[in-house]
C-alpha cells in the first residue's frame, strides 16, 4: 500500500526535467498546504534528475500562496559532479511560480569522514508520558488537515497555548512519526521539519505565520521509528522571526536541522 | 574615500540584469576567495535589480572553487512585490557558473511587527581584555588576506590552536570591525558570518573546509561599531558539518544569523 506521503508527492515526468504532481489538501493548514510538504514534493522531482541520491542542503523561498490542485515542477540540473549535485527547482501552478528551490544532493550512505557531536537530542519524557491526541483544528476552529498526517506525542512542557496556557517560552518538541507507519528517509525529513505548530503561539502570540524562505540539512539517513523533533523562535523582531528545527532518529542520531525566516501576520496579543 | 569592502564588491551594468565586477583577492583564503565576500557581490547585483533595499535572507550554493579576477552577474527578477522582492544570481568566471544564489529582500527600516527576544549577546569581555592581532597565515604559513581587512578581538576563551593549545570546543567568538572603519551594513553582514576561522580546528582538525550552502538572515540594521560575531559547530558528522553564526550590533541587537554546510577535507587529527 503506498504510504499518504508518498503518494501525495508523486510526481511523473511529461518532457525534459518537467514533471506533473498533484498538490494535496491532505498536508493543509487552514486551506494553505504546508511549506515543507511542498519542499518536499520540488525536492522529489529534483531526485529523479540528479545522479545522487538524497538532499543534503535544499533551500525553498515561497512566492505565492499554493493552494491544493495541479502542479508543475521543472528542474534544472545546475552541476552534476561525483560528490555533490546541485538542481534549482520551481513549482508552478496556473503557469504561476509558487516556490523556488536550490537544492545539493549527495549520497549519506557512503559518508566516511570524522565524527565529533557536541549535543544529544532533547530531553524527552517517553512517548507515554507526552500528550497525545490530534489538533485537527485550532482553538478557534481554523482545520489542521496536517496534524491528521501524524501521531504526535508532545513534550508537556511545550505547547501550552491549545490548552489555554502558553508556557511563555516559544519552544515546541514532539515525538512524531506518520499516522500509516511510514518510516522516516530524508524526503520525509525535509516535510517534517515545517510540521509542528508555529513555537511563537506559546509566547502568546497569535495570527498566521507564513514562512518566507525554509532551509534544511539532511545529515544522516534516519532509522526507523519515533523522531524527536525540537522547535524554537529566539528573535521576533518587527514581525519576523527565525524558526529553528532539530530531528533526532530513534537512534538519538541528528537526521536534519532546518531554519525558516517567517513573518508573524494578523498579530492579536492573547491574554495569558 | 571608498572602503576596502565597497570597492571590492563595485558592479558595473553591462546588460539588462547583467553586471561586471572583479573578484578581489583581498578576500582570500590561501588561493581562494570568501565565500561571504562572493555572497555578498551576489548581493550587490540583487540591490542593483530589486526595488527593496536590503537581503532579509540569502541563500549560495558554491559550485566551483572561484578566482580573483573578471566575473559576470546575471540576476533574474523572481518576483517583485511591495513587501518582499525575490532574485536569483548567477556569478559566473570564464563562463562557468561559480555560485548561485537566491535572495528576497525587503526594507529593514520599515519593520513594525512585535518584538519579544529569547537571547542577549553572548558575554564578552571588552576589545581591551581580548586577543588583538592579525593573523594573516594560518600556523603552516598559509596566507590569510581576508584577516588583514578587520580589526579582530578574539574571546580568549575561544580560537586557541592558533597557539597550538585548540580548546577541544567548536566556537569562536570575536568582535569585530572592518579595519578601514567603514561601518556595518546589510551586504558587509552577508560577508561577515563567513570571516571567523572554522571553529572545527578548535577540536583539534586540520584541514579545508569548503562551503557547500551559505544562507543568512539580515534580522536589523546595524549600528555603527564593532560587531560581536559568535561561530558554532555542534555536529561533524561524516565528515559534514554545520557551522551557525550569531552577529550582534553595538547595541547588542541580533543583526544577523547565518548557517553553513561545510565538509571538512584532508583532515589530520592534530595532538593536543
Amino acid at each position: 500500500m503506498t504510504s499518504e506521503f508518498d503518494a501525495d508527492t508523486a510526481i511523473s515526468r511529461v518532457a525534459a526535467g518537467a514533471y506533473r504532481a498533484e498538490v494535496s489538501s491532505r498536508w493543509n493548514v487552514a486551506d494553505k498546504p504546508n511549506g515543507g510538504y511542498l519542499l518536499a514534493l520540488a525536492l522529489r522531482a529534483a531526485t529523479a534528475e540528479l545522479p545522487l541520491p538524497h538532499p543534503f542542503t535544499a533551500t525553498a523561498h515561497y512566492l505565492r500562496a499554493p493552494v491544493p490542485g495541479p502542479a508543475l515542477l521543472d528542474v534544472e540540473v545546475v552541476r552534476a559532479g561525483r560528490t555533490h549535485a546541485t538542481a534549482e527547482v520551481r513549482l508552478l501552478q496556473e503557469d504561476t511560480e509558487v516556490l523556488r528551490a536550490l537544492t545539493t544532493f549527495g549520497d549519506l550512505g557512503t559518508l566516511s569522514g570524522p565524527t565529533h557531536v557536541a549535543a544529544g537530542p532533547p530531553d524527552f519524557p517517553p512517548v507515554e508520558e507526552c500528550l497525545t491526541g490530534r489538533a485537527a483544528a485550532m482553538p478557534d476552529g481554523t482545520p489542521v488537515a496536517i496534524a491528521e498526517r501524524f501521531d504526535m506525542a508532545v513534550h508537556p512542557d511545550t505547547l501550552g497555548w491549545p490548552r489555554g496556557q502558553p508556557t511563555g517560552s516559544a519552544q515546541v518538541g514532539a515525538w512524531v512519526r506518520l499516522v500509516d507507519g511510514r518510516d522516516p528517509d530524508p524526503l520525509m525529513l525535509a516535510m517534517v521539519v515545517d510540521a509542528l505548530p508555529p513555537p511563537v503561539f506559546d509566547i502568546g502570540a497569535a495570527g498566521w505565520v507564513p514562512t518566507i524562505e525554509l532551509t534544511t540539512h539532511i545529515r544522516a539517513l534516519p532509522a526507523p521509528g519515533w523522531l524527536r523533533v525540537w522547535v524554537t523562535t529566539r528573535f521576533l523582531q518587527g514581525g519576523y522571526l527565525e524558526e529553528d528545527a532539530e530531528v533526532w532518529d530513534s537512534e538519538g542520531i541528528l537526521v536534519a536541522q532546518s531554519r525558516q525566516l517567517a513573518r508573524l501576520t494578523g498579530w492579536t496579543q492573547q491574554q495569558h
